[in-house]
């Protein structure tokens, strides 16, 4: 069969896979997702051997990169809690919102629905493929999914079970889907087949996201960077600030949401950044400052113009003094990727100028830029973060595999 | 200046209002749109000459579209109207809903913000300028404006008001912009420009919106055809199935929103058919049937496979029997156009089963089609209508032009 004729053979299945699983019970998809649970705490050697193979095939990788793809008990143990918590979550699909009389007579309301099929296309980590399957079936959307090829054996044992366990809850089998070929051509006919899927999620480093955005006909929920900004204003609780910077830049170099870049009022400049600076210095964080920030900070170096839209995801900070709010909300509005961005600040003007102004997907006042996350907004499970501001913005949960159809409840009007 | 140049420019220009408009409190916005709306109705000599150089231009038109063309007092008094309703409605921008704490002791909703620019291409009438530059300013987004090439004139002079007005208000002049020139290019310029546009609205042909969805590189709400259907059900109040049905087909041919296709249950076709085509024959609407159908009325003719999938936008309805409701919806969701569907039925489960699994923008149970409309849904006014499911779904009014960001309100928390 020819790549084309595979790739629309698995659309067809997921379109009419996606008919059922929208009409499908709580009951049924938390079946599956129970099921999905016991499955793989007690998978067997066809798992493990799968694992196996790719770990084979990945002997060139480095350490960390073949630790991503071993699937041992413990990881099997952390994923399948992922599945027994999503199915303790309420129910997305059918909510009816909003529902009011209009001078004609009829009731208008919105009800929630799934998307239909959505697509994911990710690297390396196989456990990816458990929450992609395991998002899909609570939402009641059909997915395809398209793994890193060093995953392949494992990716296609760990479908095989979720196909099992849709089947033992009476589901079908291609609400899940995994590619089964490595060819990269795959990936060029999943993006761009809308009558197939109806948004693609890619999971990956920038470059790949980039690509599939700029080649895609169907829409995208994409993250791309994350130039994460705190501002220090200049009403301030000082030892809060450091408290919360510190945590916002160090506690985890790698996340997408720690903080790249620091804003100090030059009020509180000689206050502020002598303090940050001794715990920077501590750690190992190697800081770029402007031009105000260096004569005050011995240990920075100039930053240059790219510094301030670097996303390091590393020990560096680029640091600025600013002279107000405005400077420092058109700074993080012209270098930030839209990502995440905190005030500290006790001033409640400024506060809600900050939220409203900064043009990002998460907002923050006196909070650490650490937070924006889908599990710490409550949202039980992530899918993905969008740095866009279309349909979902920001962690991405449940809800944002969903769309909102009007209902009309009528007695026999018509117009007139 | 070049093409790529001058669409540069305005792009820039719009970026930099729509960070204006975001902030602008809504006390200036309701300024402007009254000021527009005082304005439209005491424009001057040049709106009218700029109008009549239009219709000089468009002597070969034909007569309706002649008239679409026009700008005489009647059309500036309901623009007008318009804009005050606008006005008078709740600003969108600002809502937070949904603030929980968390067990960290953070504080997460969202915030709705406008979406930043939009994009509108649209064809003949100038009102549309009106209609797009109030809900821009209201929803706080900025927008750059492409009409068709023969309203040019009418379009320069009313974009020229709508500037006006906002400088008035105290708000950028470039919130609003009209492209000033009739080049083609600038269509796909505009559409391929995600670092000016965030959003691309066309309103026009089927055609035209195809091609803009094919080309786009930024999210289009699009707006295809409308094949929409009426079930009539197993159990249903019979007389006013036949008063819902045919106000739904033959109250107004034209609209997206007419019933194209009409349903009924096997079980009811013997009493349901025979009263409706009665009416359908008075009114001379032409009737394509099934196999079933026909054979229970002489006056129908045999409905093509074609018939199904087509939106006749006059007095021609396409009538088939079915066995179940399963049937019913099965059909609607494979020949229908995901617009607007509705059943006619006094069973509740039936009832809820089609608003759950009718995959439209719109299901509606006992009403006219013809209800899908921003209008009616009380939406207040209505950018366009969507056929898509991501972001904004059927009727799209202001909360459409915004999207949601996540707030978080600490106190000094950090991760752990």
């Amino acid at each position: 069969m020819s790549l084309t004729a595979y790739m629309d053979d698995l659309g067809r299945a997921a379109r009419a896979a996606a008919t059922q699983m929208a009409a499908a019970s709580t009951a049924a998809k938390n079946t599956a997702l129970l099921a999905l649970a016991r499955r793989l705490r007690e998978a067997g050697p066809s798992l493990a051997e799968a694992n196996a193979r790719d770990l084979a095939g990945a002997a060139e990788l480095s350490g960390p990169l073949r630790d991503r793809l071993k699937l041992d008990a413990k990881t099997l143990a952390t994923v399948a809690e992922g599945c027994e918590q999503i199915a303790a979550m309420p129910d997305p699909v059918g909510e009816i919102t909003g529902v009011k009389r209009r001078p004609t007579g009829i009731s208008v309301g919105q009800m929630r629905v799934p998307l239909g099929v959505f697509g994911m296309i990710y690297e390396s980590r196989p456990n990816v493929t458990i929450e992609a399957a395991s998002l899909a079936i609570k939402s009641g959307n059909a997915c395809i999914l398209r793994g890193g090829s060093e995953a392949i054996h494992s990716n296609l044992a760990l479908a095989e079970i979720v196909s099992a366990s849709l089947e033992e809850a009476g589901l079908p089998r291609a609400a899940v889907q995994l590619v089964n070929t490595t060819d990269r051509a795959a990936v060029g006919l999943l993006i761009s087949s809308p009558q197939w899927v109806d948004v693609i999620i890619p999971r990956g480093g920038k470059g790949l996201i980039e690509r599939i955005s700029a080649e895609a006909k169907v829409p995208v929920i994409k993250h791309l960077d994350g130039n994460c900004h705190s501002y220090v204003d200049e009403q301030v609780d000082l030892a809060q600030a450091v408290k919360v910077v510190d945590n916002a830049k160090t506690q985890k170099y790698s996340p997408c949401n720690a903080t790249e870049s620091l804003l100090v009022h030059a009020a509180q400049a000689k206050a502020f950044l002598p303090l940050i600076a001794e715990v920077f210095t501590a750690k190992g964080v190697e800081m770029r400052g402007c031009g105000r920030t260096c004569a005050l900070l011995p240990a920075a170096v100039p930053a240059t113009e790219e510094d301030w839209s670097t996303e390091y995801l590393a020990p560096i900070i680029s640091i600025k003094v600013v002279d107000s709010l405005d400077e420092a909300i058109a700074h993080i509005n012209r270098y930030g990727s839209h990502h995440t961005d905190a005030i500290l600040t006790t001033n409640h003007p400024n506060a809600m100028r900050f939220l409203r102004e900064v043009d990002s997907a998460s907002v923050m006042v006196n909070a650490s830029t650490r937070f924006a996350d889908g599990f710490e907004y409550g949202l039980g499970a992530e899918i993905g973060i969008s740095t866009d501001k279309f349909h979902a913005r920001g962690p991405v949960g449940l809800e944002g595999l969903t769309s909102m159809k009007w209902v009309v409840l009528g007695q026999g009007e018509v117009r007139g």
